[in-house]
């Protein structure tokens, strides 16, 4: 939680002393270190001044200020401009950053509790981790230019299904926390049952159990904790469902059998927490009988990065997969039967099922989902079993060694993570590894845990031996010489007992046993980025999305050890870097948006929702009057992102649905209506602002006055924040609390579907209800308010590119790009108009930095849709912009501030390319079905086929405006049939016969 | 220099105590830190088991070790197994260089002398210096496969010519001291003098005059050095040419007017050694009359790397570019007349010319080149003025401070460089700058200078005041508060005397004005790199050019600032990393090769080979017996590579050809007759082994033994070397010199023509002889042996490369190299034999690393060159093989020992279906003009034009093969018309009309 907003820099000695290491104050101390910075705004802005001159003089406005007063309500202008550090240039940001990751000290992780070391393979990091082709893509919602991060996904979920011996896995979750949280929804849901209870095993790792309690806690529903080791509780009542754990948080290795058959008996559901890595070495969940599996993915090849981001999982077996959350790729063809991947069933999204939701699932974590199934198609099964081998012989090797030396090692049957009892010394062990460089756990007074993994040399499992006797838990004393007699270097010999032991094979599809060099590997990951249309080729003009610059100085840090090899539950101590930036990011937030204090635990913006209203819930229980109505309605207008409704839901809230008026604002009439008669039961109103529609509405004040007249509290979804910063303030507007999308507004990459992160910001009455912190413990779900991630700082890996951003622009650079993206949105939209209506306009007719194109009465005059306009973009190199929402028939076009004249006219010419084409359908010119709209998108095999059948040329398919021969992408597939893959469900690898010559 | 070959791996401390900080010794001390290493040698070589043994079976040997018997002759094989450390894990390796870097010093770089801080903009370190599409491609020869890297090298020759104000520049020189040799043999050639002098500036920079001074040396060339500041010394004789500084060594900015007048009277070449951001604001080379104008372009975004690799350029009026050294990129015409990029003129390549050649330029350093212009276009002549500007603000306020201060600052007209007088205190300034973190440059002990750079702060600039006093050399007392009065910060004004100033445009191209944000700079290093084809794409099975992994582990440590930000004159205390790196290197390949001693100076082959043959000749003069006669006579078989003669001619030797028997040995009766008719005066004899004829001659010790016993010395050409490591060693075979090549046998990536590092190593006797110390300590050309390079390392920045190589591999992991290399290559030629004749086969008619295709009598049947071949394998996908090198009308093919066996399948089924193509030619079915060969390549735009009129199908053109349909790259041009752009030379960017739609 941070202090409101103050503007001191993070103090940067290193940097300096480096510079100047004997410096000395002088009459006239420099402003600045660094030269005159040369201006990170004006590359991180797209127009130069020429530009933005012509694109003022298109809209008839002298000046940015003019254009912005016209577009902007002076009423919701912010009268006091950004109190934030000045901007520094590129070099002093990666100065100060170096001085803040210096401030962390990496140990060696063997806390384990779901957070292991792991190598990145330096291929997998240099040509996904630090590549744009991979960062800078969107979300495969366009399947057809997404076919090589839809791959990648598909063999994640070839992993998972695999390993956790399960029909259907998803690509991915957000951490195991909410994946455990999500798999007890999962359970309510597929049993349809009216009342029951779900059993969570004690020895779920505390995080899990904090973040599970709550969410289970805010919708109500009956959950109990209990010792699973020897069979089942007593619970009355139906059983819905059971989650247990292998490996336990303990480390215990269990044999799951007989529970699973108890609460088969019972009709319950059994979700199992697995290891993946564990899993190449023991039955798997599938296998046991088992419903459901979750877990992380980190441990293959992704940074610890300080707690996340990371890919969770969620598998489960076949009859449960329309009830799965998340995100799931499956099989089609495209319109030449070819197949081709996509995301599949995606009616289950929460935009769609909105208010009855039982999941807020949006952003994923695509790119670490993505890191870790290329590690897995490096090693293959038998590189995979080679290093779980090695992780278990490291674990044995000890248990081994203490044991003999007299130490109690408290499970037999282990796999990475050795539990040892040392009265009232666990604390002094810990501090002893540490001062060895190793960091343990320590749940209790008279525990310890150790966990191995792929990195854990022999040096660590000696420096563990040493600690022990540090502390004087064992004797071991050196030998005249100063040695020790620890001989245990020659037997790290694996061994899984017989009856845990796996049998069965996995990762048996050709991709996972030709990729293994390292040159199969680089151009695997060439070609299939290659397939992909991201930030790096071409504006990506999705409303609402903000595809804005991501630069590489704000990339380049996560990737140093310091900030990617964390632990999130390492000492404070060791973790000071972290925690300073986290806290300056959090101030600065707060000054941008107005509120009192911050929370960046939220790692997506749906658990920034959630987190948000769980707050006003909170907040209104503790303020209730005696025998007052609860509070448990939340007003969601027509227009709001489906996640609003969703997270309310979650958050235990009843949605009712404010109309919107034609104009695109939220419908005052109706809105008083609903406070008449929902008034004291009214516990907030979630407002999205700029609307969804790109207009600044002029009435939010008065909508949110009414609500919290009624006692309400405004919930401002900052989703269009990139429309506000250094103009206005959520909290200046009335809001009470808001969660940002950092992924969007400040500069993290969508890495093809995630990672995001969503902090939320309160006003300072719901300051203390901000999320709590997971660290287990050893007291889970004692916090105040619940977590809603897994780790203390949720995404902490990747929040030096945000604060970056902030850093680099500062106060001045943050309102210019604003003020740029409302340039580019209003420009586009004007030279847009005359083709295409374009459907909302605020003030002076003007949008806010999105314009939404009406297709619908073209498609009511020619039958073209948004969707073939969609399609037929990519022939022109364009990713589409947002298709059909807030608006059904509509293009959404954000064009963001980052995207400079030259790419802003490529797109209307485009566009109006296509309206061309699309009164070539209208004059009976072509015929619909035979257009280049409908067959859009055309591949090159498609274009020069032998065989033309088209009434249109193949230069009019591929080349419809001359830029394109300078510098073409073609669209791997042709239209792909989402209809036909829904059917025909196909999420993991399909065998290599079906797409023979695409394996190699 | 090194001593002999030991094993001893570096100490590595630091890692140690990282990892078990408390490290105590054990009675089992284990044997590595790390896990069971993955072994990186499975990652490099491309082949698994499986394919290994298939590969085998095919060749009909049961093992690798039966076909390498086979195949490498028992006289050639070494009795000694490689003593190198054991293979290291990728980790390892990485945390042991960490380790190595933490020992260089990164202070702030004042020390100029040629070398400057620079800030490299991330997105272009990300995007080209770190991007395999960049680094991995080949010298852009087939330029239809390279347009992207050309036009980023005719962006460099642009921004060369711009600023120098001269016609032509090359892309590009290897470093700043060899072009200044370099224009001085370019003077000669062009001024057909038979006598004459030419006079160097003694401003010059010491390494330039050191490298130069030793070049002429060696060809008796007649050169003085002289103080220019008054103009020209009295020369006896015809003036040849004259080389000035501008701006001089000394920090002199000087009015060369009057200089050049004198000069052109006396009918001499001018050539100015020239600053390239100076330019920005200093009257051009050009427009004072120079003729030539050289100089790195370092200081263009290029870290200092320990002293290389850094681009060298050398621009030249018109009239003379038919006499410039090094590569040229012009612009030709493709056939359908659409403006494409080559390499112009290359007949005046080295390895065309021969014997004939005055340059032995082969490498350039064309990554490098391509960062500057990069670097030029994203800061476009605005942003290169505003840093210069910057630059010599920093530098006038630093000397009006001194000034002020009572210390005699030389030079009144200055641009960065500031000279100070400080009889007697030199030393003592050096080193309290030290001690506040700033290294300066002391040439003498009265003398220092401070160099500004764009990177120069406030800080250092009093660091510098500071130091001064510290040293005594001003009176500058502490206020009582601690702080001084040095009131400097607000005034960094530059200015340059109006006689001085540059009054002309540069960088008017819109390419310098178009890519200005980073979204516009990403997207155009993107659409340019999309352009070309490199192994991360495609093997490139480059005969003798050994293009092999380049793995991420051994490339990412060049971009760590403790590697990339050292001064190649900082302290010796300062780069201890680096000694210890660069001797442990020159252990390692003396060990490898069996020499006694190795120099890592050489920064590419040709270098090396030079290095080689002064050895050669110092040793002969040092050792011939009064009265005797000069030994001047190189032997070089005729299937030598071109570089040999013409490095030979430039160590001053003659070269008589020795002819090639029928089976592509050295003729040894011809041998013998040389000996006969040259013996005294032979000095040596250059072979190549195995012969560039890619088999393992049996007779070469017997070629040796014929040459040492006429008083000869042998030199074994390194370029083969991956054919040997682990197998035999040059030194054993009976060579006294071989150079390596760091750039292909030691992964050290082509960057898209340079950077490459040409080592020398040497026998015991010829140790004393290799390269001196180029530092300019004040007495330049003193040192006994003269050196070959700038820097004392030469490309020390890329040294770490080779470095992880051999350390990744260890001992076995080499020899599994160079035995999977011969098992490639005979495996092509043995699937390919039945299609196209294999022209050179050695024992047991195997090939050794590569193997040549006989197109002649295809050709001579059909038309169908082994041109035609090299272009139509564009269509499939695949760079060429080398062409008509070593033989005319064959390809030469390497495929290396990491490319896998479904790529080599993948080649060989395309050379058969080409095969299959050449019949359809000779059947009559394709005239051979409207071939799909000799159409080849072929672009997108032709096989999806409306009209199409081959009499082949449009498939046949584009798909000739089905997995092309998966991921097919288009050549972006068709075929490029070389005798055109010869004739029509257009060296730097072409006007915008010329390739409207190419710029945005």
């Amino acid at each position: 939680m941070s202090v409101p907003a103050q503007s001191e820099p993070m103090p940067t000695e290193p940097t300096q002393s480096r510079h100047a290491p004997a410096a000395v104050p002088v009459s006239a101390p420099p402003a600045s270190r660094t030269p005159a910075a040369e201006g990170f705004a004006d590359r991180h802005v797209g127009p130069r001044g020429d530009d933005t001159d012509r694109m003022l003089a298109t809209l008839g406005f002298a000046d940015l200020d003019a254009l912005v007063d016209a577009a902007v309500p002076a009423t919701i202008r912010s009268g006091r401009p950004l109190d934030l550090p000045a901007a520094r240039s590129e070099e002093r940001v990666l100065a100060d950053l170096r001085a803040v990751a210096s401030r962390n000290r990496v140990l060696r992780p063997m806390i384990g509790q779901g957070y292991y070391g792991t190598t990145t393979p330096a291929v997998i990091r240099r040509n996904v981790l630090e590549s744009p082709a991979w960062y800078t893509a969107y979300t495969p919602y366009q399947p057809e230019i997404s076919q090589g991060r839809l791959e990648a996904l598909l063999n994640f979920q070839t992993v998972v299904s695999d390993l956790t011996g399960l029909d259907v896995a998803n690509a991915s979750l957000l951490d195991e926390a909410t994946a455990v949280a999500e798999a007890v929804a999962l359970m309510w849901r597929a049993s349809r049952a009216a009342t029951g209870t779900v059993v969570l095993d004690a020895d779920l790792f505390g995080q899990s159990l904090a973040v599970t309690l709550g969410r289970a806690q805010a919708v109500g529903l009956p959950v109990v904790v209990a010792d699973l080791t020897d069979g089942l509780p007593d619970v009355d009542g139906p059983l819905v469902g059971v989650v247990v754990q292998q490996v336990g948080a303990s480390g215990a290795l269990r044999d799951l059998r007989p529970l699973v058959a108890a609460a088969k008996e019972r009709g319950a559901l059994v979700t199992v927490a697995a290891d993946l890595l564990a899993l190449t070495l023991v039955t798997s969940p599938g296998e046991l009988g088992a419903d459901v599996a979750v877990g992380s993915a980190q441990r293959l090849g992704v940074p610890l990065f300080g707690g996340g981001p990371h890919a969770a999982f969620m598998a489960v077996r076949q009859g449960l997969e329309r009830t799965l959350p998340g995100r799931l790729v499956g099989v089609s063809v495209d319109a030449d039967g070819a197949p081709a991947y996509r995301l599949a069933l995606q009616t289950r999204e929460q935009h769609i099922r909105r208010e009855k939701a039982t999941s807020n699932i949006c952003t994923a974590q695509a790119l670490l989902a993505i890191v870790a199934s290329m590690y897995a198609v490096y090693h293959g099964p038998d590189g995979l079993r080679a290093i779980a081998q090695r992780v278990n012989g490291a674990a044995r090797c000890l248990a081994d060694v203490l044991r003999e030396l007299g130490v109690e090692v408290v499970h037999a049957d282990l796999f990475d993570t050795v539990r040892l009892r040392v009265p009232g010394r666990a604390r002094a062990v810990q501090a002893a590894a540490v001062a060895r460089g190793v960091n343990l756990w320590a749940p209790d007074d008279d525990h310890v845990q150790v966990a191995c993994d792929e990195t854990t040399t022999d040096e660590d499992l000696l420096a563990v031996v040493l600690a022990v006797a540090d502390a004087g838990a064992t004797d071991l004393a050196a030998n005249p010489d100063g040695s020790y007699d620890v001989g245990f270097v020659a037997h790290r010999r694996s061994r899984v007992p017989e009856h845990l032991a796996r049998t069965t094979d996995y990762l048996t599809h050709p991709v996972f046993h030709v990729n293994r060099s390292e040159t199969a590997m680089l151009r695997y990951l060439r070609r299939l980025s290659d397939k992909d249309l991201a930030l790096d080729r071409t504006m990506i003009p999705l409303g609402s999305c903000t595809m804005k610059l991501n630069a590489t100085a704000e990339m380049e840090p996560i990737s140093w050890p310091e900030f990617a090899d964390i632990h999130p539950y390492a000492p404070a101590d060791q973790t000071q870097g972290y925690a300073a930036l986290v806290t300056e990011l959090q101030d600065w937030l707060a000054e941008i948006t107005g509120y009192a204090a911050v929370s960046v635990q939220p790692n997506a913006g749906s658990q920034g929702e959630l987190a948000g209203l769980l707050a006003i819930h909170a907040y209104h229980e503790a303020t209730r009057a005696e025998g007052a109505e609860h509070r448990d309605i939340c007003l969601i207008p027509a227009s709001a992102h489906g996640t609003n409704a969703a997270s309310a839901a979650l958050a235990g809230l009843k949605v009712v649905v404010v109309a919107t008026a034609e104009d695109g604002e939220v419908d005052l009439a109706d809105l008083r209506a609903k406070l008449d008669q929902h008034g004291p039961r009214v516990a907030a109103i979630m407002i999205t602002y700029p609307s969804t529609h790109g207009v600044y509405e002029e009435h939010v004040r008065e909508v949110c006055d009414l609500v919290h007249a009624a006692g309400g509290q405004v919930y401002i979804d900052g989703a269009n924040l990139n429309a506000l910063v250094g103009l206005a303030r959520p909290a200046e507007l009335g809001g009470d609390v808001s969660h940002l999308n950092l992924h969007k507004t400040f500069c993290i990459p969508h890495g093809g579907g995630g990672p995001g992160v969503g902090p939320v910001a309160v006003a300072a009455h719901l300051a203390p209800y901000l999320p709590g912190d997971p660290t287990p413990a050893g007291s889970p779900g004692t916090t105040a308010v619940a977590p809603v991630s897994a780790a203390p700082w949720g995404s902490a890996g990747i929040l030096p590119i945000s604060w970056a951003y902030v850093a680099l622009m500062g106060p001045d650079g943050l309102r210019r790009a604003t003020e740029t993206a409302v340039l580019a949105a209003n420009y586009v939209a004007a030279r847009l108009r005359e083709h295409y209506p374009v459907l909302y306009t605020g003030p002076a007719g003007l949008v806010a930095h999105e314009c939404i194109l009406d297709l619908r009465p073209l498609t009511k005059a020619t039958g073209v849709t948004a969707e073939d306009v969609a399609k037929r973009l990519m022939d022109y190199g364009f990713h589409a912009p947002t298709l059909s929402f807030p608006v059904a028939g509509t293009l959404m076009v954000e064009p963001t501030e980052s995207e400079d004249l030259a790419e802003l006219d490529r797109f209307v010419d485009a566009m109006v390319a296509i309206r061309a084409e699309i009164e070539g359908v209208a004059e009976g010119r072509w015929p619909l079905e035979s257009s280049p709209l409908r067959q859009a998108p055309h591949t090159a095999a498609a274009v020069s086929a032998d065989v033309w059948e088209h009434p249109y040329g193949r230069e009019q398919a591929a080349f419809p405006v001359a830029s394109l021969r300078t510098g073409k992408y073609w669209p791997p597939v042709r239209r792909i049939d989402g209809a036909r893959g829904d059917r025909n469900l196909v999420c993991s690898c399909p065998p290599v016969e079906a797409y023979a010559d695409d394996v190699r």
